[in-house]
């Protein structure tokens, strides 16, 4: 599939037989050429066509991501470090080939440290598997994308989800890191401590960074006390500008609420198909609320004045656990849902955030985009965060199909841009949103980027050919 | 003064007149080279003797800051930035000579965006100013040091103060910068989005970073709702850990508490004195609750009692706005109170930050090292994030006083090292935590730090001899 967005040209490097000896020789059966797993670490969730790296290497610990990177550097070969594999923009294709580090095998919590709300965790954990481990201790690690993704994957690209509006995101979160450098240093970058004004923020720079500028080998973050009481609630509206309308009003008053999740009619009807729901088929709003028995009772009172002046209909709630879970799985499958519209398609995802003041007008002109166009095209929104993403899903084997996606993406990204947003709240921007990078920072912002990139990894070893071009 | 912190040596460079003749050409009378000029922008509010820049330069306008970074450029003149001069960590001498760029002139609010909670501002407008301008739109900027420090101060030394338990600090709070690199580009790093993942962080890399690799110009920060009600009270403990667990035991809980200040017996004493207060001599907390109405009873009631269960005293509340500001003044003037304890003193600060788990052993041990020494020093801290400042009060005309201070500092430091903490929770590193970087960080974690540096600013023009030693 020939990709519309402007970006370098996919370009080899030669992989020499005495690495792959060499590789062997440190990592015996973790080492695959296999076609079927670099098949497996050539792609994501993205409609790029596979990438495939040459090797697949299995590493266990920080010691052996480094004898891993020791070795590429030496022989001049690309690393791509491979988390879950759900990245949205094409993230983990080895566009110039190299050695996928596979670091699922690196999903141990190294330590809880539940009197100072802190856990240190390997990047291959999931979110889930990170919660599961902490269920008795009292506190939970907010953020959730709608893949299970991996802390590494989303300390790399800066990831959120559903809480991001209460709790922040991966780079309010990570405290610090554990970090593999392109030359095969071993650094850690921040501490313990909540706050710090000691140098150069490096944690903030790796998070975020997309794995080129080194391979995350542990990470700290944040954890919360679970909130004494919690309530979910969803109530449709006539119009997606009224459901929005009520989220910026929600947001201007400064209610501390949870969750404020955006979902429409389409998206509706594709949630309620893949998790056996009865929801009403009209835009909607999910909310959660945290807090003490009153708090979450009196955020709960507010809201619901808010949504009545903006034609919402009453709560309906979802107040027992099993329930809840059950409309926030709903939620977080909502990508996998939209997909299942069409029959054996792909999504090209949007992922821009705006200013909160924005976003009703935003989101009312992405509408009419769609509109004029034939790609079923499900909205769903962080709208809490002025983030919206558009599932347009296409057939992968009709490049006009992929073609009228990127024209309304371009559109979309084009109008975030002008109202002072981004084109991604969340998703990063792997090799999808390289085009608009300089639209975002301009010329000389993208210059700083490159010259940082330059200084870490000359030789341009960590996941090339992504955020940005860079020669090396 | 000698100085015992390891730093590299002062060396001027070279200030050519053809530079001054530049500068006066552009810049007319707002080019200063009257010794009083200088020796007011040389120095800052640590105990170092000041370091004279050969000129000052007052700045109007991103543009006009940008001719002036080119031309000391051209020139290889260092550029140290100018805010309000309330730095404690010896940040704004001119160790190397050069152009200091006074910022007080660029004070101006650009706009405010109410409806999004940001506001955009120049670098000279200080925290007090700023509010006053917010004034009427429902909308405050919480971070507020111990000074009226500037905007621009703030951003480059990650300053928070007695809100950040809530809030945040100047890292969670910055969204976007306007910043003139070494080569003289004008950069805008970050978007008015709440969120992005789109390239490095660069706000946050310039956030911290001292004036060590770029000037900033703009900044834009979040804005926060007026709480709908606000109750403050202090409370005594029979000793210093007591008050300290009543904290711990706060977060951990989770009590969405806005302010919690410890002060010690001396601070104590100093405040009443300079403030004209009658607090009782002892240690004491200083509690802010915001919130709904019953949502601030609710946190008060709910600390009361883990103040109860720590052995401190009841609340004496101060409800009446008048009384509150009166509190909060005192706290924020505490600096200038201990300062008084000691006629014709000055102090060496310390500002570890811990784990929160860890605070109470590191101010119990602290506190032993105190009492070892004879130099009065009063301990304030913003023990909800784990951070806490001893202020030691020297003779400047005796070294030893100075040697005894920096004794217990490196007794200070090496202990919040050991437990996982900082050297520096929000003041900076400037001159005088320049030997604690490697310990905190390592060498090669500082290496990093250092190729950005030469990344950026590869003369060492940017505030030159701060945070690490750099030869370029």
């Amino acid at each position: 599939m020939n990709h519309p967005t402007e970006r370098p040209a996919f370009q080899k490097r030669p992989f020499p037989a005495a690495l792959l000896e060499l590789l062997k020789q440190n990592f015996a059966d973790r080492v695959s050429t296999a076609q079927a797993v670099r098949e497996h670490h050539g792609r994501d969730e993205s409609p790029f066509d596979p990438q495939l790296p040459d090797a697949v290497v299995y590493a266990r610990s920080t010691d052996e991501v480094q004898t891993i990177v020791k070795l590429c550097a030496e022989h001049d070969v690309p690393i791509i470090p491979y988390g879950n594999g759900s990245s949205l923009e094409g993230h983990l294709l080895a566009v110039q080939g190299g050695v996928s580090i596979d670091l699922s095998e690196m999903n141990q919590v190294v330590s809880i440290n539940a009197e100072d709300l802190t856990v240190t965790v390997q990047p291959g954990i999931s979110r889930k598997q990170l919660n599961e481990a902490l269920k008795d201790t009292g506190l939970f690690f907010p953020i959730d994308p709608g893949a299970d993704a991996s802390i590494g994957g989303m300390s790399a690209t800066r990831a959120s989800g559903t809480n991001a509006v209460r709790y922040g995101t991966m780079r309010e979160n990570v405290l610090g890191l554990t970090v593999v450098t392109a030359d095969g240093r071993v650094i850690k970058t921040g501490t313990r401590a909540r706050k710090s004004s000691a140098g150069y923020d490096l944690t903030r720079l790796f998070v975020g960074s997309e794995g080129t500028l080194g391979v995350i080998t542990e990470i700290t973050v944040r954890l919360y006390p679970q909130p004494e009481a919690i309530s979910a609630a969803v109530c449709a509206f006539p119009s997606m500008g009224d459901a929005v309308r009520a989220v910026i009003e929600t947001i201007q008053m400064g209610v501390p609420i949870a969750r404020v999740e955006f979902v429409d009619k389409l998206a509706v009807r594709a949630i309620n198909r893949h998790s056996n729901l009865t929801l009403r088929e009209a835009p909607m709003l999910f909310f959660e609320f945290h807090g003490t028995e009153s708090g979450v009772l009196e955020q709960a009172q507010t809201v619901q004045d808010i949504v009545a002046a903006n034609k919402g209909e009453d709560f309906e709630w979802a107040t027992r656990p099993e329930d809840r879970s059950r409309l926030w799985n709903a939620r977080h499958s909502a990508y996998f849902a939209m997909l299942q519209l069409k029959p054996g398609c792909r999504a090209v995802t949007t992922d821009v955030c705006v200013p909160i003041s924005r976003l009703a007008e935003c989101v009312e002109e992405t509408e009419k985009d769609l509109q004029g166009s034939y790609l079923p095209s499900p909205i769903v929104g962080h709208v809490g965060d002025g983030n919206f993403h558009v599932a347009m899903l296409l057939d992968p084997a009709r490049p006009e199909e992929l073609e009228e996606a990127e024209r309304i993406n371009r559109r979309i990204v084009g109008r975030a841009l002008k109202m002072g947003g981004t084109c991604t709240g969340e998703h990063g921007v792997g090799l999808h949103k390289m085009g608009f990078m300089i639209d975002e920072h301009g010329e000389d912002a993208v210059a700083v980027m490159r010259s940082i990139k330059q200084a870490l990894d000359p030789k341009n070893l960590m996941n090339p050919g992504k955020i940005f071009s860079f020669e090396g």
